[in-house]
């Protein structure tokens, strides 16, 4: 299946919600289209741990009488998606990548599980990951090319979506986990603002910096599970939930952006690149002012802020992967050695050095908050490159950490090729504002996707 | 036993250690003489729902030869203490007071379990909570007299230091958890800056109210074991650890209190209200200024504040308690009437309630900040009464909500009697400023102790 922007669509959810509701289709119909997918290219693409099929059918036959009976329970009622493997499922084993999960049954529903089942969401089956969604390796492999890599560590979420196998799947991000998977497999990849998915009863490597993101056909239905997560699952404790209206936010246009270029910039290649400076030179001719980090000390300072935020993110996640990776140490694991990397950090680190990283990332997020005064979003490459070749972790985070780090909103939009493969165009919004971020994306991809 | 405030004087940990380390006395012998006072009184306390005598003798015999070889591992090799039982242990069931986790056993130890290990502690066993940390009803008895509450819910963790069973025991607190029983059972509770102990692993009915908590036979202990807690197991991830000295803070006359009153203050009496002013007096005769709210717009505001804080916790709960209380109900649990109404609250908060509540509380924090600009610390009553009669949770938080909500670090003193029952001083600190307060405390705690 080779990539092709100009005819390339993935199969959406809320497109299908009239037709649910005019009785034309139905969860259990959607579903089947979506398991024939999953039948038809699952053996090469292996983007599932767990499948559950018969669990899914259910779901799908009790949300199809919701629909025929006018009383169905939320806006994804019926939606069928997968969960990252990090998530706990009390009828599913979550795995978490590494031997030391193989199995595991956890007691309960993570806290967004649950609002799904209460919302009467399908759960089709548990998507791979990485070791403990920080190490290297896939088994997955990316849909437009099974010699590469899907992306990590959402990689089976950013899969299964990208093959058109389900129209949403949940991923989390650390550094670029959900948007450079999602630029990798062309379609759109959220990381909303940091906090407003709850993480109770996912396994994150880094509390503090781990978004819950999500991976979805359209940008709409990124925008109706978000909604609907925050608001059933609720944000993170102490944390404000997504703003916003229940619809996606009307297409708006962005009046000025700034460019990043982070030092991804100096690894795309000129196809990469080329790519990228069409797609800018069409907004600008749409009549959006491109601003030049270099135009402005303050932008300036920010895009330099850039290149720490990889480090940054590192350091606290070395403070905070303490627990529970001590005990599984004590115990005798070995681990990939980009977590055994972590891991020596972490036996070094003290709390100043903690203290030191948070400080450096609230100062950081305040130089995103001047840029909210100048701009109305940020624009770069949501990754350097397209899909590596192989299924190691050869890909670059550096142009998803500043957003992460900032704990700003991004998303990323599947409206540029290179190379015969989708390559990713980032929005950063600012803090709170997702819903902004969403109006100016929708506007940009009906440029772009004209 | 009855509670003369002249002697009563509990078994501390840090007095020891001198000893120990001059082989005149040794964690195996501390821990004897510890497991001799639970002989002598458990049957009437009831503190422990389990006890682990033959793991905490291993533990405590390699302390002993850790002392001996001059290898110590932490400040708190060696020390004997027991964990509210909503705190997971890999070794020992962890039953929330609950039917639903009645001989629940965690995969893993929680945060603060695992760094207590990695010290050398000696974990004694699991100290009685209610149903949750939120039910009203006790098993556990009053120290000082079987016929009365050791207060609600750490009443374990409280019951065990006041009757010197052990110079340590954690606890938690979303109201007045800690405090109130620290002040029922005569011994110092201390409740830090919000989120200076990691929670991991904890079962909180409020991941965003509660605090990590401590109950001790002195201050020294208290300071001892909140800053290695905080060192070790890490704060919340994304908030700040414990800042200050590996020792206490050297004792600090405060130079101005503010005197704070709350709805508590109509509810206690005039003995209870005499024993206070007294207090108040002895400090006023030390040089202390007492500044009365009414004084200042600032203050007065604050003081008015106060009365809000135990709806806006409670809100805050009925939120976040949604996950995982409705699956819970779901499966046809029941609950304490206490822990019914919040849910009823749950089935009918939206996001934007919570959002409301999170904003006072920003607001009232912001209120704290003005009064650290007058007053060196704020000084009340811990709880409106000494302990009242029954087992059930008749006693009130008011007094204590003020400090959780605003999540500024408090600690109770057993400086005052009144119907030959402790009585806690209370002082409330800064954020961020645990280290002050502990100093301002250790003088206070010597003008009032002499």
């Amino acid at each position: 299946m080779t990539y092709d922007l100009a005819k390339h669509t993935l199969p959406s959810f809320l497109d299908r919600v009239p037709y649910f509701l005019a009785g034309r289709d139905s969860p259990r119909d959607l579903l089947e289209r979506c398991l024939a997918t999953i039948d038809a290219r699952e053996a090469i693409v292996r983007a599932f741990v767990v499948l559950d099929r018969e669990g899914a059918r259910r779901a799908a036959d009790a949300a199809t009488a919701r629909y025929r009976d006018g009383r169905t329970l939320s806006p994804v009622d019926g939606l069928p998606l997968g969960l990252k493997d990090i998530i706990e499922t009390s009828d599913m084993p979550t795995g978490c990548g590494s031997p030391i999960y193989a199995g595991y049954r956890s007691r309960h529903d993570s806290a967004l599980t649950a609002a799904l089942r209460r919302g009467g969401a399908v759960i089709v089956g548990k998507t791979a990951t990485t070791e403990f969604a920080y190490g290297a390796t896939t088994t997955t492999t990316n849909p437009f090319d099974a010699a590469r890599t899907p992306g990590t560590s959402s990689s089976g979420s950013a899969a299964a979506v990208g093959a058109g196998m389900l129209p949403v799947a949940i991923g989390t991000q650390l550094m670029s986990s959900v948007m450079r998977p999602a630029s990798y497999c062309g379609h759109v990849g959220v990381k909303p603002t940091f906090g407003v998915i709850r993480q109770d009863g996912i396994h994150p490597f880094s509390p503090s910096g781990e978004h819950v993101g999500v991976h979805a056909a359209t940008l709409a239905d990124a925008w109706n599970i978000s909604r609907f997560l925050s608001h059933e699952a609720g944000p993170v404790p102490g944390c404000r939930g997504l703003d916003g209206p229940a619809d996606m936010p009307p297409s708006r246009r962005p009046a000025r952006l700034m460019r990043m270029y982070t030092p991804g910039w100096a690894l795309a290649d000129n196809v990469e690149r080329t790519a990228f400076e069409r797609a800018l030179a069409r907004l600008a001719d749409a009549g959006v002012e491109i601003i030049e980090p270099a135009s402005d000390p303050a932008l300036d300072s920010l895009e330099r802020d850039f290149a720490e935020a990889d480090r940054c993110i590192a350091e606290i996640a070395a403070f905070e992967m303490r627990w529970p990776f001590f005990e599984y140490a004590a115990a005798g694991h070995g681990f990939h050695p980009r977590i055994g990397r972590l891991l020596d950090r972490a036996r070094t680190i003290t709390l100043a050095d903690y203290h030191a990283a948070l400080d450096f990332k609230a100062s950081f997020r305040d130089h995103f908050r001047i840029a909210s005064e100048r701009v109305d979003a940020i624009i770069g490459l949501t990754a350097p490159e397209v899909a590596p070749l192989g299924l190691e972790n050869i890909g670059h985070p550096v142009t998803c950490s500043p957003a992460t780090c900032a704990g700003a909103p991004s998303l990323t939009l599947s409206v540029m090729a290179a190379h015969g493969l989708p390559l990713g165009l980032q929005l950063v919004g600012f803090h709170a504002a997702d819903a902004a971020l969403f109006a100016h994306a929708a506007w940009v991809g009906a440029v772009l996707g004209e």
